[in-house]
């Protein structure tokens, strides 16, 4: 993070809570959290929430066995630790209350508290129970669209962890990753490995799909051994911090691309052009003012025309940042106009069932002039590997 | 799983619901759908639940593009995919409505249906607006208590996975993997390795905590350089799958291990012997009609007794199975009743801020006689490692 960057985004998250209606940001498991303050709530059961007024002091209920973990950033926000055995949700409640004591609350249709998308359900429940009369609602309504538009240093993080991914691609690329003979798993684990030791700080995934398993996009690398003349998709990508502290929030990396474990024949080689071509077409669609549908339509229509859109049956990417995947999503529906600062990736495919898959992702980011920029370059042609 | 466990865990379930009143279950993100189908949804933004009625045919809807993974096994499910584009909300809600369409459901209080409780509260907001006049409650409600009572498969992989983590504690008891002079993050990073090599498929966590630091329970092991003459806690798990199937559903482990990297003087010698009495009260106490409460009050009061109270302020243990944390808590305001099949960790920790620290742990679970037996037989006492 970019310093003074928390403060920046807390001001702009209460913009952005003003023209929403909501009173009150409850953050809690996911992104959000760390996006806006640094600190990351473990994955476990004990309940930590910031409590982010509209106006005047934001609170992080934590449990006191976790406290030692926090670094505040100064003056974003206070702790508040509680002890196994206390109740957070009555702490977290009377937070609440506390924040929307405010004449226009009392008069009007009851306030209005936005919580973490990936908060656990039990503890919405929990707070719903313990606050009757709030109307509820997912935080993204109010960080999505802002964290959806990269600062300079988000910018510079994705760049980082694309080049680093790429680096990875070029080692895949140049046949120094065995594949043929190989179990997809132990591909899977060299890949995850060269991740680390291009500077990731974590893996996220590294899917090897290998013959007929290429033409199931999120199969997961499993004993199959990767054999002669077929096309094996790589899709792989974790999160690196600029500064390589593990401690610090990281952005993520996610690239794939498809090899051929021999010469591939003339109906792949072909399919491949497609893909490629439909790629492309996406990725220069994808400037600011453009709805994220039409990114879609664009790599669709390419693969349409060459005969093949029933074996492209997902969208054409997602938003990435501190997330794998958050918004803008490249989907058919979604009219949202693209924006200077977006991140996303371009990733079509083809995918014939029983037979061979090839997907090629790159991601891509809206530059100051409204144009897309690729950050990621590794070939982008399928290369060839001998077995 | 052992053969048929799903469908003797879906009967188990339903009695459950049964006795709760709860008419349709909603499993998503979590634990409740692996343990149940051996299925996990991938932590994305694309949804999947299964539904899971009183009476008739459970489905699981799940993204097309995530199909592909599903084995479902026979006869516990139906499988309906979604595409990129489609309302997956609209999906379950209309198999939730066709669920309770029945007389009771129409006369009574409205329908009950109960949700994970890591559920993402996004899902959940836009369920509880696709179905109004629903009472929705956390899953936890029906499978904690079925979940909490481990059948022999389970005892099974829980003692292989405690087994594979004591030899990882025997090695560093050993004085085998090196500490002082070393970063606490690459220590972690050792036993992390050691985890995977004795079997297991996934590191849960590694923390490894020096000095001032042994004195935060959950420390992240960070640059600090281990040094001489300090106790360092050692508290690491993974998960492991009998059979070691990556793609299979694993159980946890948990351990913890305090050494000395030199001769302790009399202080923390005698502080560690208070532990360690305490850690055995626990276990001792833990027999099937105590309350979980009573253990944590075992532990406690023989330091409390010793005049180390105020340094001990975290509950004594939680419970393990598929997840790291799951019933029963053994923790003050616990008056659930410890049971045959119960498995859970007992760890009190005694942790002078800004001096040092200490942990000991086990898992313990109710044997057939209503008798607690420690999984973990890692020697217990604060093994002395030169520098």
């Amino acid at each position: 993070m970019v310093p003074s960057a928390g403060a920046d985004r807390v001001g702009r998250v209460r913009e952005r809570m003003a023209v929403e209606g909501v009173d009150v940001l409850c953050l809690s498991h996911g992104a959000d959290l760390p996006w806006l303050t640094g600190y990351r709530a473990m994955p476990l059961e004990r309940l930590t929430v910031l409590v982010l007024p509209a106006a005047g002091e934001p609170v992080l209920v934590v449990p006191r066995l976790e406290a030692p973990r926090v670094s505040p950033q100064a003056d974003l926000f206070t702790v508040l630790a509680w002890d196994d055995g206390d109740d957070p949700i009555d702490l977290v409640a009377s937070l609440v209350r506390r924040s929307v004591r405010s004449p226009d609350a009392d008069a009007g249709a009851g306030p209005v508290v936005a919580v973490s998308d990936r908060a656990w359900a039990a503890s919405l429940l929990a707070l719903q129970s313990a606050l009757p009369g709030v109307t509820w609602r997912p935080s993204s309504s109010v960080t999505a669209p802002v964290r959806a538009v990269k600062d300079v240093g988000e910018i510079a993080a994705l760049r980082a962890a694309a080049a680093a991914a790429d680096r990875v691609a070029v080692v895949l690329q140049a046949g120094e990753v065995p594949l043929v003979g190989r179990r997809e798993s132990d591909v899977s684990g060299d890949l995850g490995d060269l991740l680390l030791a291009e500077g990731h700080q974590q893996v996220n995934f590294a899917i090897v799909g290998s013959g007929p398993n290429a033409a199931s996009p999120h199969h997961e690398p499993g004993a199959r051994i990767v054999g002669p003349d077929e096309t094996v998709v790589c899709d792989f990508g974790g999160a690196l911090a600029l500064g390589g502290d593990a401690g610090a929030v990281g952005y993520c990396s996610d690239i794939t691309r498809t090899v051929y474990t021999g010469t591939p024949p003339a109906e792949i080689a072909e399919c491949y052009e497609v893909l490629r071509a439909a790629q492309q077409a996406g990725v220069v669609a994808a400037r600011a003012g453009v709805a994220a549908e039409a990114v879609d339509r664009a790599t669709r229509a390419v693969i349409d025309d060459a005969g093949y859109g029933e074996h492209f049956w997902h969208r054409t990417g997602h938003g990435i940042g501190i997330e794998e995947h958050e918004d803008p999503y490249l989907v058919e529906g979604n009219g949202v106009l693209l924006e200077v600062g977006n991140a996303f990736s371009v990733e079509p495919g083809i995918y014939v069932t029983g037979r061979f898959g090839m997907r090629l992702e790159d991601i891509v980011v809206i530059g100051e002039d409204g144009e897309p920029e690729r950050l990621n370059r590794a070939d982008h042609a399928m290369v060839a590997l001998g077995p």
